[in-house]
């Protein structure tokens, strides 16, 4: 596997594209001399000098966005969108080819429609869940936002990026509904009821008439999309929020094998998630408290911590949602499967759903009951005071076996390379995201190589063993995207071929996820040649 | 709006590619002279010679599917590709232009897995519900289908066309995760995880990395689908059917306005169904009995026969799957909303969801029960003992004044033009599909020439107040894909640029839903330039 390299425009194409920006765009809105220092990716562990931005520009309307890529297009010059570029582990804002301008849709941050009927909300990319959570609580609404780990960032970004929260609203994509997305000529189009102008059901019915978009438009470099539909949560008559310590880290497997089938039959809908130790004691200590040691923090002493702080080896934690007495008997059919698993310890909150705010929800159980929150930021400083962070994020199979496997082949990667395992398992239906969340010093030179070292190797040996990472940093969006060997990288061949009809001077996001135009690198066709 | 008209092939062209198709195929796998008999409309209204195939193929393998799209490819011969072309009220397997050649997949017909620890199944284009059944039940696998009205029908087939059925599992195509496709130059690609060739999560998890292929492949002619993995039903450990009749046809918008919330909050999971008079009583009597006369039978005659049978004026269905303490307590949360309505009587089946069988099943409840069957088959003799079938089948918002608005609009079209409202909604969370099944004699002049002339006007009113269809028969694809107006139909117009791109020929069915490639018609460039 080896990362594409591509040079960025030249800087008098980029001088031209600039003046014309600045002609469409507010003052404010571009951004040139701090470009880099505004738009570098915040944890970069390789020096960030491929990805580094020229201009960061704010459109706020979606003229404004149209004209940007019409400039864009005819100066040849690569745009890097995000919406508001708050994934930091992912890369933040910065962009995969050194010398692109970064799109930040920030400004064009309008609610427009929450409705509490139909619940679904309208929105465009620069709304934040924090945005999102305060439009509903001022106004209201009986409905449930759902957040990810940080509220800051978009609910568009981490929608399509298939990100995910801890409601029974949790996977974000499988809840998005009809789109506005412009392309690379500007063009404008609405995906499935939206497709008919005078319809009222564009946030309601997903597919329309005739093939579905709306896929193309996740993790995508086809097109930006400017207005969002998402289903929410009707607001619960009651919540339960449910955890459990279980002492053995080898009841893992029987854990994984217990949870499936009360997520494949809806007695836990959502995503129920199981927490290594280290996950809930950084949040009660600091690193160095425990260990002033080299490499990853030893298990005895994890072990004594454990006891100290009383988390459990695995810590699975969820939530019910619904009707009172509906959610009484989800619980009581998930307590006696969960019971019957050895040293486990099991404890619930209850709440009353019209109560629930961040006034009255423990900060334990705000994630699951949707409310918007930066706790998980605490962490950052686990590995140092300058602490970056990247995840490792294999899919797999919601089994017992799966679960162990991923677990003793991640274990021997961090303890080989001196890091720390802070994994959790996020537990769907079918699927489970395994998340090593890898906390490094960005000051330690050891940690980075590493870092440098591990990664490649890790993601190999999964990819092999058919883990595939559902999403993945600016520096191994080539990589992964590599793992996808069927009939020699085919699907890749196929969307980067629809990436030069839509897109054939490749300026939006060029290598996003791994899918270039073949103005830049010639792998699309000759992908399709060889067969 | 006016349908698009495309010459078929050439009878030279023809002839060479039937030689070609001959060399690769089994000689019982080509038919010429039968082609049209076979093949044509089963109840075209309008005689059908728009949609004559000059050919149909029968391939049994993925290899064969390859040499014929390269084949046509080739040759520039339009194919029109069919599961096993049984949803007769579209259209059957005859093709959108005429003249060309069906490939009709039936011999493809291996369920590849179903896996009762996952629930799932993989299964090839030519397995019917009935195939599926039989076989979980022929190994005792603990999950339950889901079918559509008629068991005959292809899995995959019913899937891509987003059908449904009457289980939790009803949705069809939200249950439908990876796919193998073939390319119309033969390239094979596999969506989502599939495409890492070592994933075990092929049928888990639905996105992949990137973007997601899935919907392009749904109701459409961008590729053929050859293998499809679908979620099953866990087997629950309960089954209630649970039915209701309600008095006055007024209370309509009522009704939906106390079902949405119990669909949005997942009370009730999958679908509900409301049916009209009609739909019963056709079941107990014939037409003939009823009424003798001209035009749709009266309002008293139906007043009486449903008081003769017992049939509400609105007849409401549903099924509750589960563990029997958690379908007790949603049993209890839908019964105390539903009681309340003004003439409601409730009555349940209860099961055993590990005895249920189609020897336990009541006949009324066998589609809940996931049995597949041909009941609804009978309905077909209503108008006559040539008796044709089309369905008018607008989406609108699960809203008592949009049930309203539908079934008046409609009702008013039914009288004006003389057939019965023969009708169901079909009620999702925040969508329903209103189906109009509408019967006419094929043999009554004055039967097809009322069709020809209310089908358009009720389209485009339909179409203008919002209401699109999410199906169409053959003959109205265009007309529907017209009313998809927004900013100049420019979805259509991007899907028509992607078609160009995977199948620059046109050869895997031109026409479908509305979708052409520019070598057929100019409207797609055209439609791109003006704006």
């Amino acid at each position: 596997m080896a990362s594409v390299h591509v040079e960025g425009p030249s800087e008098k194409a980029l001088l031209r594209a600039i003046t014309r920006f600045a002609d469409v765009l507010d003052d404010s809105a571009v951004v040139t001399e701090d470009a880099v220092a505004e738009g570098h990716d915040p944890y970069a562990f390789d020096g960030g000098r491929d990805h580094q931005p020229s201009a960061i520009l704010y459109p706020s309307t979606v003229e404004q966005v149209q004209q940007v890529v019409k400039i864009a297009d005819a100066e040849g010059i690569p745009l890097w969108v995000v919406s508001r570029g708050k994934n930091l582990g992912y890369g933040g804002m910065a962009p995969r080819v050194s010398g692109s301008v970064v799109v930040n849709l920030s400004r064009m941050n309008r609610i427009l429609e929450v409705n509490d009927t139909m619940c679904y909300a309208l929105v465009e990319p620069g709304v934040t869940f924090f945005d999102l959570y305060n439009y509903v609580r001022e106004n209201d609404l009986k409905v449930w936002t759902s957040v990810p780990g940080l509220g800051w960032g978009s609910v568009v970004g981490n929608t399509l990026e298939r990100g995910f929260g801890y409601t029974a609203y949790g996977d974000h994509q499988m809840q998005q509904c009809g789109l506005e997305v412009v392309l690379a000529d500007g063009e404008i189009i609405r995906t499935g009821m939206g497709a008919n102008a005078n319809s009222a059901a564009w946030q309601l019915y997903k597919p329309g008439f005739g093939p579905s978009l709306d896929g193309l438009f996740q993790q995508s470099n086809l097109g930006i999309v400017t207005k969002m539909g998402l289903w929410m949560m009707p607001r619960p008559e009651r919540f339960v929020s449910v955890e459990a310590k279980i002492e053995s880290e080898d009841t893992l497997s029987q854990l994984v094998e217990t949870l499936r089938p009360l997520m494949v039959d809806g007695t836990i809908s959502g995503l129920a998630t199981i927490r290594s130790a280290l996950h809930l004691i950084a949040k009660l200590t600091t690193r160095k408290q425990l260990w002033s040691g080299a490499g990853g923090v030893p298990d005895d002493v994890v072990q004594s911590a454990r006891s100290k702080y009383g988390v459990g080896g695995w810590n699975l934690s969820f939530g019910l949602y619904g009707a009172a007495c509906v959610v009484q008997a989800r619980l009581d059919v998930a307590c006696r499967a969960l019971e019957k698993l050895p040293g486990i310890e099991l404890s619930f909150q209850d709440y009353d759903g019209a109560d629930v705010s961040e006034e009255t929800v423990a900060p334990k159980d705000l994630h699951r009951a949707g409310i918007p929150n930066m706790l998980p930021l605490r962490a950052m400083d686990w590995a140092g005071k300058n602490g970056g962070t990247l995840a490792f994020a294999p899919v797999s199979p919601t089994t017992g076996a799966d679960a162990k496997a991923q677990y003793d082949m991640i274990r021997r990667y961090v303890r080989e390379y001196g890091f720390d395992y802070y994994g959790s398992f996020n537990v769907s239906t079918r699927h489970m995201n395994h998340v090593l969340q890898i906390f490094f010093d960005r000051d330690s030179p050891r940690d980075l190589e590493a870092l440098a070292a591990m990664m490649p190797r890790m993601m190999d040996e999964a990819a092999d063993k058919g883990y595939s990472e559902y999403r993945a940093h600016l520096s191994f969006m080539d990589d992964v995207s590599d793992g996808f060997t069927f009939n020699k990288n085919a699907l890749r061949g196929v969307i980067e071929r629809l990436k030069d009809v839509l897109d054939p001077k490749g300026i939006i996001s060029p290598g996003k996820q791994g899918i270039w135009p073949s103005l830049m690198v010639s792998r699309a066709k000759k992908g399709t040649e060889e067969l």
